[in-house]
């Protein structure tokens, strides 16, 4: 029943700068055999995500190890039970976990969770009901605390993040201002997140737009970008604005710092003079609110008030390009690869 | 009864960088006749703070208006009243209020404050029992959020502001680690306040030293320095780490960014991987809260669980050195200048 081989990739050398195709490689495998206490998974969608950059790189800390060269590239994913050991799982069922960048994997039973696949596409799991959904959610509304009326700016305004940042603001009365790569992507942040307004950034004036776009200064950004961004809204804060700091893609493929000058006395003199509160946040300390959140965005979806918008690639063999693709703007909407049909014989 | 000149130091220009003596300026000017509803002040003491140093530039955004060029310098001051207009406060009351670098002035009685001479000396009214010390208290009690055990590091160990938060970081628990320019700053910091270590800043291996003294990494940055030290202190951060940010002495002589590389995104990575909070605050949105404060550190002082050290240079004139010096970190504890004395004829 099982074919002979599983499709994976590997992280084949790790980058050095932007990645590039040879820093993956595609291999035929054997089957895994689920040994008790696992359950065989068929993957159906794998989850590319800006922090699977930093898992590529060996030397820098970060917050989890890095991925071993040799080893199967990490990601979030969705997938179908083919066999199973553990009595909660039966073939057939939908489930999430992290099977990584292969078509197949036998997945500790402790490490999965069963999904309803009536309650929504099983994809939006790994979007706008899971990781990145929770990550724009808990940031927001957590750290970055915003009122109605207060203006908030948040970076890759159309990214799986930017465009859920958005909405739960303006959800939260606030005038909400996007930036994005281009003016196609600025013209979906209005019109189909409704964001207030949105600046380009590879327009010329991104400083002068962005100050024109903000009339009565900035309360909260949602700082998932850095760079230029961040240089761009730092004059424009007001007295006790936020800044949840979830993510610097600007900087993942970074391979030293930047020429100066150096602009952390810039940086820090604003946070004194206007009393900013900068506050680090990641999506894993918030597991615990999940089911709170769920409540909410379930209910958000099903009156429209939230827009949900994926950017599928199917074949697992196109997950290196469309990952070198993501950490350079490629992507519209949350970036998935479909890796396998549900149903289909495997 | 008055002497026909009033000495008042003005700002005769601004700094470019280091302030010099020629920025100031002695005059004499005639005696100030209080209008109805004020109270004229003979200054006794007057406080030399770092941000008196902002006042002094014209370009930069702060959180107050500049010194207008050919003004008399701004000080909050301790005095005695010597004529008044108001019921409030009569002849010989001592006052607190903001007179500025002059022997005599005529303030609205609105914006003084009586003091109790028994209570303390008069100048601890501008050090522990005021500003700099409500600046500690709020500042490391409030974002600082210190927990018992955890190692709370600050700058300028021995200055107005860090000698508190030290001391009243022992008082919660913390070990405290301060960082002070030179050995003798240093043994006062651990002799007389109590710190756990200090590091001095001027020997070569501050970021090697500083990690020596940290063994268990840092949980609260009390910043009030910036530059050299928060670089050293950046990489020992643990996870959900707090940074106040009081002050950036370290960068008010400057007059431009310093060269690169840029560190702001190694600073932002450190915040998003550790979680960081850092928070900027400044006294004047705590007044409320005096109170609160003024009861705490004045049963700690009666009880010696906080020392205090003033550093006071008698005569107007030498407030511009003095100055100039608190720069550069010539002072050791409170920097006051005794600009008059209590109770003598004027």
């Amino acid at each position: 029943m099982s074919p002979a081989v599983n499709r994976q990739i590997l992280l084949a050398s790790r980058p050095h700068g932007e990645p590039v195709p040879e820093n993956f490689q595609l291999v035929e495998s054997p089957m895994p055999v689920p040994v008790p206490g696992q359950v065989l998974v068929k993957t159906l969608y794998l989850s590319l995500d800006p922090y699977q950059r930093g898992r590529m790189s060996g030397s820098e800390k970060s917050y989890v190890p890095p991925i071993p060269v040799g080893g199967v590239m990490q990601a979030e994913t969705v997938g179908e039970v083919v066999e199973s050991t553990d009595p909660r799982f039966a073939v057939g069922d939908a489930v999430i976990g992290y099977a990584g960048w292969q078509e197949f994997a036998a997945v500790p039973a402790g490490a999965l969770r069963k999904l309803d696949p009536s309650a929504a596409p099983l994809s939006w799991n790994l979007g706008v009901l899971g990781m990145p959904g929770l990550t724009a959610w808990v940031g927001l509304l957590d750290p970055g605390a915003p009122k109605p009326g207060e203006t908030v700016v948040v970076g890759a305004a159309t990214g799986a993040v930017g465009a859920i940042v958005g909405q739960i603001a303006k959800i939260h009365g606030c005038r909400v201002v996007g930036i994005a790569g281009g003016a196609a992507k600025c013209a979906i942040a209005r019109e189909e997140f409704g964001f207030d307004e949105c600046v380009d950034h590879k327009a010329p004036g991104l400083a002068e737009n962005l100050r024109a776009a903000c009339p009565n200064g900035v309360d909260v950004y949602f700082e998932n970008v850095g760079g230029e961004l961040f240089r761009a809204v730092l004059p424009l804060f007001n007295l006790h604005a936020r800044i949840p700091v979830c993510g610097l893609i600007a900087h993942y493929n970074e391979t030293a710092l930047p020429e100066g000058p150096d602009f952390t006395p810039a940086v820090m003199r604003e946070i004194l003079v206007k009393r900013l509160r900068v506050q680090g946040f990641l999506v894993m300390d918030s597991f615990p609110k999940y089911p709170e959140f769920i409540g909410q965005m379930a209910g958000w979806l099903r009156e429209g008030r939230v827009k949900y918008r994926e950017d599928v690639t199917p074949g697992l063999e196109n997950a290196p390009a469309e990952m070198i693709g993501l950490l350079k703007g490629k992507n519209v909407g949350k970036k998935v690869i479909q890796v396998g049909t549900q149903g289909a014989a495997i």
